[in-house]
């Protein structure tokens, strides 16, 4: 069957996320840094995020107040109210980060616009993923913006019926093997893999992926050898 | 020209919500009480919502990071830890609340079914909005959900290209007159207003509306007299 739809993710697929991410880390990580070691720290923070990912889903509000979280229970309770205001201060500074376009990321879209409907589907938090699109300038491009909470097989199949669209018609391309890949996988669609430099703890997969319909690149102009 | 979509706004239109926020507001206010008057405890408390509100968002994460930071700023940093944790604990339960929803909003949306499109338009944080639509047990009435960061003339405009349809054949319905009614009218739709007991003050317009596409009920079941 032909393909139909190509879903870009947004996060360290279209423009650079995780790095700012790790920039803030480091910054929790020397304000704390009286209390443990980095990689202890780095642990507690993980370990609040994965305790707060049901409630709070992800993006930059839930990281805020997992930081607070995780400092008050680091420092036992003895952290200074002024280093809770440095963290609101971190999370507000993340969430106003210039968008840095990845690499000929516009220029592969230029390619494919107009040959398929064009869709970005990425989770995060809402507000904040929208205002990161317009400060991208890529909208114009898509056909349709969806913001999901999740990235699983059932949150994927909602989006192929939404789009009236079978399996075998969809190819997802992001940087994350289990968010990106191994859902749209599942389901029968096609999936390009475009690593990124750093990948966020939780999105990590410790397998190597065999699948006629799995691709694996280095960047996204190698996509244009498949598709065009 | 005929109606094919009816909307729904969500909190305090399918289920109660204001009421817990204003529930979570008073902890916050007894928590404070030895700083200020009440009365003035929701001023400053208000005032940095509003300071927010372009970089947070709508939502209980945005709310737990504004009282955090509201708490800060009225203690003037002499706040206790265990009272910014208390605050977060506050954020979480509001997380948690059960969905009740408003008498009578099943048996309309039952009726309405099959014969409308039925769609759930509404603010709010993405992964809460859908963990309450799940709890409500009404996702199966609604052909689409759109959760938007705004509600304003050009984010209804976008909704209605993505649904492919004129405003002449839309209908909206919900509790706030600037949300719901307002834009929705100027765009040449047609809005059902039903207020809430409760109004948040960010939602509160001052006006007497007139318009030939306006109506205000006092409960959903009204709905049926003039669309059915």
């Amino acid at each position: 069957m032909q393909t139909k739809i190509i879903a870009f993710d947004a996060d360290d697929t279209l423009w650079h996320n995780e790095s700012y991410f790790r920039e803030t880390e480091k910054k929790f990580y020397a304000l704390l840094e009286g209390y443990m070691p980095e990689h202890s720290l780095a642990k507690e923070l993980f370990q609040v995020e994965m305790q707060n990912l049901e409630l709070y889903g992800y993006g930059i509000k839930a990281f805020t107040l997992s930081m607070i979280e995780s400092a008050m229970q680091i420092s036992e309770r003895t952290i200074e109210i002024e280093d809770i205001e440095k963290i609101i201060t971190y999370g507000k500074e993340l969430l106003q980060m210039p968008v840095e376009l990845i690499d000929e990321v516009e220029s592969v879209l230029q390619a494919l616009y107009g040959k398929y409907k064009l869709v970005l589907a990425t989770k995060g938090d809402l507000l904040d993923q929208h205002r990161k699109l317009t400060k991208s300038g890529l909208g114009k491009y898509f056909h349709h913006i969806e913001i999901m909470s999740e990235k699983k097989v059932l949150d994927y199949e909602k989006l192929l019926r939404r789009l009236e669209i079978e399996p075998q018609q969809f190819v997802m391309i992001g940087n994350s093997l289990k968010s990106d890949v191994l859902p749209v996988l599942e389901l029968g669609g096609t999936a390009f893999h475009i690593p990124y430099h750093v990948t966020w703890a939780h999105e990590h997969v410790d397998r190597d992926i065999e699948h006629e319909n799995f691709h694996s690149i280095d960047k996204i102009t190698k996509l244009l050898e498949f598709i065009s």
